[in-house]
């Protein structure tokens, strides 16, 4: 498994050492800790990424006097890209952030086609694209390059399993360092394998 | 004026010789002719550039049996970021799309506060920043760098002009090619002036 060297928060290095950090396990979805961590890169102007809006078909509006518009009618579409995308050190950033409570695999339907077509086109276009997937049964969350996902995508259409093992993630992949202000620090990842 | 020698589209290219082309006035709008555009830059494997959702407040949400979830009640949100990004040869791309009725500025009002903190921030973190802006009388659509936009923004507060001239935007910015499929060629400006 690779555990980078990020750099610690003082006030929590003690708690690194050897076991897990007391701030693993607040209750905040993965979302939560990346948009903090996203807007800690932003505050330290590090980077600007952005979790994309979720995407709502609207239907009806209604325009009261006096107060803001109310969207009375209106329905979830499906995502056709990714969900966080900004830019990084002159690159471009793209990555889906995915939690799952299985302690044996990621589940490949947690993506949608066209997610992968979308991750497709901005990789040969030469974008830094990833998956974050948290297993949250063991509080880890790692980095997984979007090349091996095309390979197991591929090959569950081809008689291969519909999931990636957890075993598999822990090898292909690189575990992300979990810190106070960077509570997901995924440009560490970035910064030893990719820039 | 900067009038690029965009490929022309050869159905159209007739019209193009000194007169406004036929299809320049067909009802589209701005956004519609930019996601058009999009669509093409993708389908032609140049670029994945996409429009965000609208950022929704989701208050209530009805889950039906046997039916899609409705959301019943939400409200607009005011976006903290342009309303298109994505990559083109290895290069994030940030802008914003305006479209004005008057024939003589655009008012700077027409921009929120926090897309130009935006796009200070992408720019300091070499993205390719613009906003392509429609003067729907003349038909003209504008490239317009965001480093001129930084200079009239700041102004306003200095006891300038609350609006850039339509003479100014000429002079300063580039008129996009407006063609069969790429309807708002941006990236023919991209190619000449920044890449």
């Amino acid at each position: 498994m690779h555990y980078p060297n990020g750099k610690k928060s003082s006030k929590f290095s003690a708690s690194l050492k050897g076991q897990k950090p007391v701030y693993s396990n607040r209750g905040m979805t993965l979302e939560q800790d990346i948009n903090i961590t996203n807007q800690y890169y932003q505050e330290q102007n590090m980077a600007v990424i952005h979790k994309k809006p979720t995407p709502v078909q609207i239907v009806h509006v209604d325009y009261p006097k006096r107060s803001a518009a109310v969207i009375k009618e209106a329905y979830f579409k499906q995502p056709s890209t990714t969900d966080y995308n900004g830019i990084y050190q002159g690159r471009y950033i793209d990555f889906e952030a995915k939690e799952t409570k299985s302690k044996h695999s990621f589940p490949l339907s947690n993506i949608h086609t066209h997610q992968i077509e979308h991750m497709r086109q901005v990789s040969h276009h030469e974008a830094i694209c990833f998956l974050i997937i948290r297993f949250s049964s063991y509080q880890e969350t790692f980095f997984y390059p979007v090349e091996r996902l095309f390979t197991h995508w591929d090959q569950q259409f081809d008689g291969g399993r519909k999931s990636i093992r957890y075993e598999t993630i822990q090898k292909e992949g690189y575990i992300i360092p979990i810190q106070y202000h960077a509570r997901v620090n995924y440009l560490d990842i970035i910064d030893k394998y990719y820039i």
